[in-house]
């Protein structure tokens, strides 16, 4: 692949809002550019569930997330390097993001034991104690190759008192600090630090102000999409991010419900990942325009119609309703395929009626009138 | 679609081997041309398992079986037609053949009683009484709407004696002229005879001569792959096979391993169908061109190699043995998509080389000196 610029990281705002804080840029890795703002499905396991990176592809993303926590754990990192390196090695050849595997060593970790060096917790394949540190997280993150890797942050849970939240984000900056400098391979991968702060206001610009002067490439606002309201999180995203640099891109972490991704793009954000739309996918919850579709509902028996009819993913055009319902009672596994096209191909839709929004001055309107302005964007506007 | 002949069905002999009884044709329906010999993957629920109908073409499918049996039981043939026949219901718009049901209840259900009239069994689902005759068999595939559908007959298991196997053979003759005065739908569907006969040649012949006088538009060997040593098969095929018309398709069912199907090529046969390139898939074994490789072995743990190197799958093309073994190890569905693609495109990649084998007049020394000669078969002739 050629490289799309000579920094590992590039990113251009081309266009921001005149009524919110929301904006239009381009994010160029080594692997690929990324319009922003950006929707980046989840590949777990170096395999977004279901679906082969073509059909990734298809449903018009560009970027992905794959997650530290299992690929350490499974196949390992050393064998990934050996496989060639994470794009490789999952056949993906544009961005890759991951994440530093701390969320999940907190969330997953049946135990685990924090101390200033780091977390210590009992692998779930074999029982051992696995330490990972920001030094561990950075060097695992190195070798797997990510064209953005993620510092290694303390995210407290919710609900957490003003104390706890204030020693995480006083620890957070203190392991920030030492995933920079654990960092060896800034040339071909970009680190970004996490902005941390809990539903405090207060806590949010104190963990800005400490990290902002580490100079990183863009800036995550994490310990979001933990537990707390919806209403906490819109407000935490749109207090937090116009305090990060303009000129750098700005990613909330674990977002991707289509009324939050809004909120976040009306604060300034400019990717997110989430993975509620395969994972609801497996669940027979499909996305449209008009709702939730419970695709298993006996109503769906003899429908002739798609998913939603504004949709033009591969699902929608080929398949009906009640045959999609028949595929998911029958649990047969293309039901989790098509199910997942749909879904993702959903919420990229979303991000380019966003952008195109933006950059037509009419995005707060957007906004205001989802989901009724959605059904005929393309329309409207074009 | 434009319908490609006036006829639901027109088979063309296109070449014969000088040396076998191979032969190259090209079968037309009103959903579109099929090269033979050919084989057709299986798709049980309407589906074939893990896979898009795009990913079944890529593979180089043209002609796609389908389950009577189990599309009867559900969704049910009335919801099938609802939701505008069998190739709008499951996306597939080229040829389909659809199975009499007949093999399913005698091999599937727990009770079973066969009486003259037809057979009788439990529902799998609610335990209900179910009774499938010629009549009801054929007007299950009539409403459903392949382009080719098989007439009811009793495939005796193995081993049976002669006098049994005798029995059906004159069942099926007496079920398969009901069979024919049921078809409704002449006019759009084309019904295929089948021939029982288990491995007495005697009986085959008394069984082709007693279907050859009704005149279908192509002819079936049933009864083979029901546990009978592979070269009871071979023999019985080679025998079958060529007491059938040259001019009509002759199609050798639930066959689909590589020797097999080439035996059978070389008996004359001209469509194959099988489970098992999909359910080896599954079940983590994958053809190559040096025998079936074990995925979830540990020795292809750093492995970068494709799982065929003569293979032009999407799989080999993209992902290292390394990282389906990953896939496979986690349990990813992708896996079986990946595997699935693989097994189905190196099947269509062994009869591919066979009809050109056949047209090179090289149809006999490619067979014999299997698998060697399918390694470099492109390169060496062309």
């Amino acid at each position: 692949m050629t490289p799309s610029t000579d920094r590992p990281l590039n990113f251009d705002v081309l266009h921001e809002d005149a009524h919110t804080e929301a904006r239009v840029g381009k994010l160029k890795t080594l692997h690929g550019e990324v319009d922003t703002p950006a929707y980046m499905p989840v590949g777990t396991h170096g395999a977004v569930r279901c679906l082969t990176p073509d059909q990734v592809q298809a449903t018009g993303s560009q970027m992905i997330l794959a997650n530290t926590y299992h690929l350490h754990l499974r196949p390992g990192e050393e064998i990934v390097n050996d496989l060639g390196g994470l794009h490789e090695f999952m056949g993906w050849s544009g961005p890759i993001l991951t994440d530093s595997g701390g969320f999940q060593v907190f969330s997953l970790s049946d135990w685990n034991k924090m101390e200033e060096s780091g977390v210590t917790f009992k692998s779930p394949i074999d029982g051992k104690k696995i330490e990972l540190t920001p030094e561990k997280a950075i060097q695992i993150q190195n070798v797997l190759g990510a064209d953005v890797i993620m510092a290694f942050d303390h995210c407290p849970p919710y609900p957490a008192t003003e104390e706890e939240v204030a020693d995480a984000v006083a620890r957070t900056t203190r392991w920030t600090e030492r995933s920079k400098n654990a960092h060896s391979r800034p040339d071909v991968q970009s680190l970004f630090g996490i902005v941390q702060g809990g539903v405090f206001e207060d806590l949010r610009q104190r963990s800005v102000e400490e990290l902002l002067p580490m100079d990183f490439p863009g800036y995550a606002i994490g310990g979001v999409s933990v537990g707390e309201p919806p209403e906490d999180m819109h407000r935490i995203a749109a207090f937090t991010a116009p305090l990060l640099p303009k000129d750098k891109p700005r990613y909330l972490m674990g977002i991707g419900v289509d009324r939050d991704l809004l909120a976040g793009i009306r604060a300034g954000v400019d990717l997110f990942d989430c993975v509620l739309a395969t994972r609801n996918a497996r669940n027979s919850h499909l996305f449209s325009r008009t709702g939730t579709i419970r695709i298993k509902n006996q109503q769906y028996e003899r429908d002739t119609n798609p998913i939603d009819e504004h949709c033009s993913c591969y699902t929608c055009k080929n398949f009906s309703l009640g045959y999609l319902r028949h595929l998911y009672a029958r649990r047969e596994t293309l039901a989790g395929t098509l199910g997942s096209i749909h879904n993702i191909h959903f919420l990229q839709d979303l991000m380019l009626a966003a952008r195109q929004m933006i950059q037509l001055g009419e995005f707060e309107t957007f906004h205001d009138n989802y989901p009724e302005s959605f059904r005929d964007w393309r329309r409207e506007s074009f």
